[in-house]
């Protein structure tokens, strides 16, 4: 942490901030230079509240340095942490990209064998599909819970795929976690603390989504939550920011992806159905991820999609995701990757 | 709803589209102009996803007209509402300003109390508080829990103000629901629908805060998921978004103020000490969410901002705080408000 | 300026970016922390292109110190700067609110006179009036020219009121700047720095606009430029930044006016017409902006908004303007302040 | 346009707002549902200020559905438009991406020469070099104007690759066209409106980057005003979004291809080195931006970028450039494209 003192600070002034760096068990060291003085601390204590010396008179403003997060950081695990899924324990985190795809929301078991039989002849190595959904508004459908468990159970016997469903909430995490081979924790619950810890202490790996504002640390400390819980099985997937575009339901930042290469050793999916919400550029943008080094896709794909009860703009046809699996496959044979 | 067809549909393209309009349950009426067909789409129907239809050939875009939401809504409550909160049953929504104030955390009963003491002498009519603290980072102070929320107790016993505290999972709801006067939901739990459902059925009123990035119908829906669960007791607090800004916390949109007075009956608090993320913001933000007609304020006040576990940064001193009452006050009344 | 090295960074890599730090004429100032060094650099040469630094091996990041600007800063200049402006010299930044309103576009002799006739009673300080009009499409109707700021000097003679008009481009710039009191440098232009430095040289006061993705410190560059080519008369006009938000055609981040304050000695005006784009919005905004310390305000006002040939959406009548002055005075008085 | 009235409008008020309707000269068509009155318009007048209804009593919102652009839409032109460029006439917006690469600025003959061999050398079609540079900062390193033109020149004659230099203002465009192939428009200079007529009748193909907070439909207008003055050799370049990210100099929204595609028959380059601002991401985005469909990119590439004089951070070594091309061509031709 680097304390930046105005222009004209006096000394007491500078020892009353000293003081303060010493009262949160760190060591000062103090630059006089040319316009100001600043003050670098060591001393790892990623617990103290630093904004509190801002308070302090003549303070200019606090630089952080540190990532704040510890285990999810290739500072503290070097090596890159792969993450066997389902019953074919695809490594998610090696050299092969995996696709995860279904439908936004389980809606019985016709719509969800079709689909599950579509993607798994299509290359597919998981089925995506909500049982439990949070929706924007309490008049949508809310899912077929219990039930919807039930059916992706079902679809896994039927295909062998790795079946990706959310925990919408601590209560219902037991019963996701029994029937799922992985737990989605959605954007919106990125921060729900109490869902991340219980999350690590699940025994099942986690997919955690990025929240639409997140920034970087914010969502490696929401990983670092349910790791410190316990639980070092986390995929992170990147499904779009908030911003002043309005093509797009989200803008999709690939750049995220060799980003997070350099901070985490976690894997990273890209989802590039809510990362652009329209059907017609969601090819491009698988495409554009695979090349970028994503480490797999999660994807919504629907039998009808005019006729899907959540997510329909969004969703490709079984024909076109086919279609596009071909082109993928020589996208990441191109970078020297498998799938 | 409005459905705009690309220029050149075919008469059967068009009429697919008004099949599926009709599968929805809505009436269609299309406009033939001379560009392009449109196609109104009459009935109030809040639970289709109207996204489906954009997969149709030839469809270009599809226009929302309604509104979302309904009992969170003017159109269906013209009369504004006011909320009593506290022992003294301040009514918030009405003509008076109420001032909310206190630290981030609840840290200790003399803290507290110093706090709550100093707050009350200055005008103020709730104490607010965290004992339940969700924090970005786990290895961060977490909050006192049960023994913060007696603390809570206690300072209302010694001062008479309305306590807001926060609820950060349906684990530690019923808690924080008998200790308090006015359930807070965060921020980072504006969509987490298990707690605002539970939220519903707890029996106080519910302070909801805007996410930071939340359109302003996701919020108003996540009201409605209050409302809808059985509790009409909803408070509004808009703490302040995320945009491209770094001098600020969060960016603090006050015509937000101005927009959901038409859109909403329910009263709306502003938050500048997360809203700007400086206390020497503060009391200009103050100043102005008074002048642009805030229904009260939230405000973050800690006897010793330097030496704070959480948010030293944004806490104003019980000093500060005094003074900016009474300019607050001759705002007030500049406008045709008391306070 | 202080540069973080990856942990693991060698004694040779450590050598290589001091060497750099020389090269660029900077003293440096290791410090070796437990888990990284870091190297202060010390010397004031902001022309230096830090960034290149950061493609040394083993470089993690590099944080400026020093704010790039000079002349605008409130490190150079402790005192505010007062700007008389318009046949009565009001003090632009002096203790008195001045409110400049007028209709977006100059659209003919009668419309200008009668709505500067009205702003003038109702006590503007100022009459605004685009001549040459920037629009977004090159259909749009362009202004009126050379005849607008006729029509401008002829409204100045008749009410005194202070002529503020935008230069679009160096090549009108003479002309503009002859007819009036203030150049205003529209938002779309804030970063085209050959008008900055023409209008540093123009004899008129300007008025520098925020560009609506700027930060404070490129705002305060672009008023650099000015001030650098010899014009130290510039007047800060915030009229809102491009966030998600989309009830508003832009938000308005009032925050600006503290944080401005601590930066810079110029004087800050505040528009909230462009800031909300919905003319039901500006009286709130007004009167917070006036209550969070702006300088003045900058306003659309038409007498015939339904009819107006621009920004007819965010333009007050005359009535709802007078309406306001009075309660904006009763607000300046409240702070403190005169209007 | 649709114009919504606000429930409770009455026959008068619905009256007064299709006789404004008529005012603009379009034809109304009320469409009477439910909850509201609906009032579609017909007509192609996209001059008109639509907003200006807004404010008619009871209008609730205006929605428009033509694309305000013309010319350059694929509604006028189905056909895509390729532009040849350069001493070889390469086809820019044809199956071929083209890779335009260079440093930011033009700092002396000997750095660009060596540059310009090394980028020709590993199948660039273009060369980039700043010789007028717009600068955030009046003390930053201006560029060698006319003097870096004839260095740009020199290099064209001894490698034989189009020359990509930005014009920064309406007095040195001429000088500009005359040195380069294609010149471009920069992102600060978007709405720069004289600039956009001038660069319209300079007789050279025009490169138009994205302003970093600009809509779509404005950018669009940005190219229609030059196709507008009499130039239809426009090309897109996309270099990124201010958003609230902090770990890249701009987000680079690559859903921009998919979307411009189905909007306009222009092409459009991606760069990725303004995109991201840091020479570590540049290959990832260049490869996913390649695979999304780009017609070409814009690159910056420095023989020592640590001691470039603008950009450094950004700026990729010739020999990494190299190695990335050999990828850039295996992932073009996996998606059926040349290189």
């Amino acid at each position: 942490m680097i304390i930046v003192m105005k222009p004209g600070a006096t000394k007491e002034q500078i020892q009353h901030v000293i003081d303060l760096v010493h009262d949160f068990g760190l060591k000062d060291h103090p630059i006089y230079g040319t316009d100001r003085t600043v003050i670098a601390c060591i001393g790892d204590k990623r617990t103290v509240d630093k904004g509190a010396i801002e308070n302090a008179p003549m303070v200019e403003q606090i630089v952080p340095i540190l990532a704040p997060y510890k285990m999810a950081s290739t500072e503290v695990k070097q090596t890159r942490t792969e993450i066997p899924i389902g019953p074919k324990q695809f490594p998610v985190g090696g050299n092969k990209v995996g696709v995860i795809a279904g439908p936004c929301a389980v809606e019985g078991r016709d719509q969800l064998l079709r689909t599950a039989d579509a993607v798994a002849a299509a290359g597919a190595i998981g089925l995506r599909g909500g049982a439990y959904k949070p929706r924007t508004s309490p008049y949508s459908f809310q899912g077929m819970r219990e039930e919807g468990l039930k059916i992706l159970e079902a679809a896994r016997d039927a295909t062998g795929l790795a079946i990706v469903t959310e925990a919408i909430g601590i209560e219902s995490l037991d019963a996701v976690a029994e029937a799922s081979d992985v737990v989605q924790i959605g954007a919106r619950n990125m921060q729900h603390y109490p869902l991340l810890e219980a999350a690590g202490r699940c025994g099942k790996p986690v997919m955690l989504k990025r929240g639409p504002s997140a920034h970087l640390d914010e969502w490696l400390l929401a990983a670092e939550y349910v790791i410190n819980a316990g639980n070092s099985q986390v995929i992170l997937c990147e499904r779009g920011i908030r911003t002043f575009e309005t093509y797009v339901r989200n803008t999709l930042p690939l750049a995220a992806l060799p980003a997070l290469r350099r901070r985490t050793h976690l894997p990273v999916l890209i989802d590039p159905s809510h990362g652009t919400g329209h059907a017609y550029m969601v090819p491009n943008m698988c495409q554009a991820a695979v090349a970028a080094g994503a480490d797999g896709l999660l994807l919504e794909v629907h039998h009808d999609p005019e006729h899907a009860l959540s997510d329909g703009a969004q969703s490709m046809t079984p024909a076109a995701f086919g279609e596009m699996m071909n082109m993928l496959k020589r996208i990441a044979k191109a970078i020297g990757r498998e799938m």
